[in-house]
């Protein structure tokens, strides 16, 4: 039950939309790229799916649809900018622009966002080093989801980590995945097929084992990488920490458990430790290390190793990171991009309360 | 069959014997601390267990005891060092000073390294930044014995992962972790014991899960943190190679496959891609973002609101990264640290070479 539509459909709509609700030209531009990169690159969950839940953190005041976005604090290497309440799609490019600037002056720069909104994949982020030959990193903290090895508390959002390599023949080398066994967006799959999650993803709200992909909604809570104590959760536990820190307690922005909700109709947490959410960018220009040309032939030939390696029987090949969403989207930009029932009901009621024809 | 031993008598016979090797005075002393911090912190495998082993890659003419360190790139907040063949032990502590010293000038500091061997535990050199108020990062490449998702080829080490964040009044946060599910040493405890691995930890050389300690000896692979595809082992995958590529091909050591074993007997690869193993170190000036006393207050705040979760049942507390390491060092600091027999006998054979008893 799905249905296809072309980029440039769903570029033209979500672009009328961000206008709608006020935000200036440029910047709904970038938003809207930034959001359908996601659905290019087959991360469904976090493309146009959402963006009826940007529009109601708007209607709730808690997106500020034209923010004064400022760096409050910087040294030549660093920086911590406030999003005034924007869209994190607006706001994060513009914290990477600055990483990217102190890198090519210093060879580094790290930028550190407080009072932020979601702001889409980590990937595009990190992937906007790459045409400047630097390493590009961004990282996010969110939601409380996930419960800490041995708690049956939601302490910490999915927290993603990307990380985009440059090559120079072979494609790039790009990372961008949550700290948890499975994303959110894992779940919804599974719920709108009414299939079971494995063991190991999901806990229930008293810390047992679950398979029901809708225990989130009875209180249980998604699991850090590795599952279980005994196959390395509590390392999974550390990524989703390591981003919630340097996100958060670096910036400014709430952290664990007093990350403010996705959803408009949950209230944030009345005692907030910081402003909005938080995000952590990093770029480091390749020649502050070593000729770029060189490191880029040296990318090649890690690249090609690992995708030759030999692989278990049944399996055909070895994935790169970046391998599917690259394929995803040189395949989507020409046969189109599905959207599932439910959002082109959602899409169709937003736009119809917005004049905008989906 | 364990004897204990006190710190003393371990750093004079440690120091004897990187001092009988031809270490200069000063970097005797710090390779005997970096490699004692792990026996302290609990972490057995990386320790004095591993004395032995240096020496057989000296007297192999693989570890050069008195190196000319070298840095041969650098920007104002990057440096590329060469090690020229020197003791991980001796080489790392000097590239996070080095990180150190840029993060003073620039906000942070970032070092790679190559032509360098095992460096001991990553915490030693991330935690050398807490004192400064900054934040420490710390990682190394190794042997490969870890096969990526689908693969049956061993391409990657257990490239462990740490991260130290300074608090005020709490200890610090301090991750240190292997990049797989389970770290060759507890394969090692297992074997000692006469145990079975839990499934997820290893492969068989055909790929197929197994649950034989001893199966990396019959061409086996240990697995990325994740165990398999459905719960996230392409994740760890991810981790691993980040580690590889930041260590190895920013700074022009060997990667992947091609990184030189620990083992004496085995070669090291006849085409090598780079020069020894790869470290990556960070340093990031906690003032360079915000006041320092303003973070480390929120860290206690992170600290404790994490520490005091509620539990699941049959768990009594949330381990926040470090705890148990810093237990076991206070804790082996008054009553001694153990030795298993095979250690022992292993130091008594050495001590008898050299002509220093132990």
């Amino acid at each position: 039950m799905e249905k296809v539509y072309s980029y440039e459909t769903l570029e033209a709509f979500t672009l009328g939309i961000f206008g709608k609700i006020g935000c200036p030209e440029d910047q709904a531009a970038l938003a809207t790229k930034v959001l359908l990169e996601a659905d290019l690159r087959g991360i469904d969950s976090h493309g146009i799916a959402r963006l009826s839940g940007y529009v109601r953190l708007w209607e709730a005041d808690r997106i500020n649809a034209n923010p004064s976005i400022k760096i409050v604090h910087e040294s030549p290497s660093t920086g911590v900018i406030d999003g005034d309440k924007g869209l994190g799609l607006v706001v994060a490019p513009q914290a990477m622009e600055l990483a990217m600037k102190k890198a090519s002056e210093v060879g580094t720069g790290w930028v550190a966002v407080k009072n932020s909104n979601h702001f889409g994949i980590a990937g595009f982020h990190a992937m906007m080093a790459l045409k400047h030959d630097m390493i590009g990193m961004a990282m996010t903290n969110a939601s409380p989801l996930v419960a800490p090895t041995f708690s049956v508390e939601r302490l910490l959002g999915t927290n993603p980590i990307a990380v985009a390599i440059p090559a120079d023949q072979q494609p790039p080398f790009v990372a961008d995945f949550a700290t948890t066994t499975a994303a959110n967006g894992k779940l919804e799959i599974l719920q709108r097929k009414n299939l079971e999650a494995p063991v190991g993803w999901i806990q229930k709200k008293n810390g047992s084992p679950s398979t029901n992909p809708h225990e989130l909604k009875e209180g249980g809570a998604l699991i850090p990488l590795g599952s279980d104590r005994e196959h390395g959760s509590h390392k999974g536990f550390c990524l989703g920490a390591w981003v919630d820190i340097f996100s958060a307690v670096l910036s400014g922005a709430n952290y664990g458990p007093w990350v403010p909700p996705f959803v408009s109709f949950l209230s944030p947490p009345a005692n907030p430790v910081g402003q909005g959410i938080g995000h952590f960018f990093g770029a480091m220009r390749i020649d502050a290390f070593r000729p770029a040309s060189e490191f880029k032939m040296h990318m090649d030939s890690w690249i090609t190793r690992f995708r030759s390696a030999k692989t278990v029987d049944g399996e055909d090949r070895i994935i790169i990171p970046g391998d599917p969403e690259r394929e995803t989207s040189e395949q989507r930009l020409l046969a189109g991009i599905p959207l599932n029932r439910k959002v082109v009901e959602d899409l169709e009621e937003l736009g119809a309360r917005f004049e905008i024809k989906f």
